[in-house]
């Protein structure tokens, strides 16, 4: 390139981001540059922004800006019925759907041995506490229909045995498929259908 | 969502970036929050940076850092062939193709009656005050194949008829292509072939 070293440079680095590539990252950099005012300089004014105020909610591990999420401050949401999810995109997605009123526990991903990622990274501690703290009924276990989802799902599902009732999504959701990927609709549906484990 | 305001705003403005939408927008600002030190903090000072030292280059409109941009300033580039584009976007994928060792002029769009954009919009005085002023030889109309491509590079054929060798690209471009798209030997070879108009 040769649009000076700023710019190169900020070529580079929104090329790293998730969904853009080098090609992408120069037309949204161009783009950038040519609205100045109304979207370069206050997207990095709102990045610098959440760089400061975003951080994990210190009990489910959804993004928020206090030391709990609104959804955790939220005292509509029914406390009894707590749903796990591997990430905050699949918290999204849920949320997304609009059906389910209960609360969250964040995994922040999925047991694998070959990434050597077992149960204390995984905040599955953590949830075995708020399940015996809370008062908590029904855990959902909404994880990924994938071999490390499930995988995850069962080592949880045999932590909280007898504690409380398990149930997992069921109709509507594909084999191999990812929650972020999926409409609200099928979301809705599979949570409408969901079963004891 | 439910990440807090800041958050929302950052992926509402993220997702109106070209090529990003409401979902890779989602998972691109996701990805920043999590490398808050490593991408989301360098990010945001790298485009408060580039929009305080990017600049139009006042002779030919591609981008740069001072008055001149590099290409302009760079002595070893042939002064006598100037290559005529439609955006910055064009004159970089010139660039990535590397045969081209003259200048540039770039339009900053085509003529469109439609949207009202006649020569004075486009730096086409500004490219006949050039041609006139610095010794040009030969200028390169290496204008994208669409129908407002080829109105323009018509349009300025006119204007420069016998006072410089006019050339346009030839093999390779695909009808309707644009430049940006193309890859970089195909950018050589329809450089390479470009006949006389
Ligand atoms: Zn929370
Ligand atoms: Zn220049």
């Amino acid at each position: 390139m040769s649009g000076g070293r700023d710019i190169d440079a900020l070529i580079e680095m929104m090329a790293k981001l998730p969904g853009l590539g080098p090609r992408s990252a120069r037309r949204a950099v161009l783009q950038l540059v040519r609205k100045r005012e109304l979207l370069l300089m206050p997207l990095a004014d709102l990045m610098q922004q959440v760089a400061i105020t975003t951080r994990e909610c210190t009990r489910c591990g959804n993004l928020g800006e206090g030391p709990l999420c609104l959804i955790c401050l939220d005292m509509k949401r029914n406390g009894s019925e707590l749903c796990v999810v591997e990430d905050v995109a699949d918290l999204w997605a849920m949320e997304r759907s609009g059906t389910f009123k209960g609360r969250y526990h964040v995994l922040g991903g999925t047991l694998s041995a070959l990434d050597a990622i077992g149960p204390e990274e995984l905040r599955i501690p953590e949830l075995v506490n708020r399940v015996a703290e809370e008062g908590t009924e029904e855990v959902i276990l909404a994880l990924n229909a994938t071999v490390d989802g499930q995988t995850t799902a069962h080592y949880i599902a045999e932590q909280l045995e007898g504690s409380v009732r398990l149930t997992s999504l069921a109709q509507g959701v594909p084999i191999g498929g990812e929650l972020d990927y999926l409409d609200d609709g099928t979301i809705t549906a599979a949570l409408r259908a969901r079963k004891d484990i």
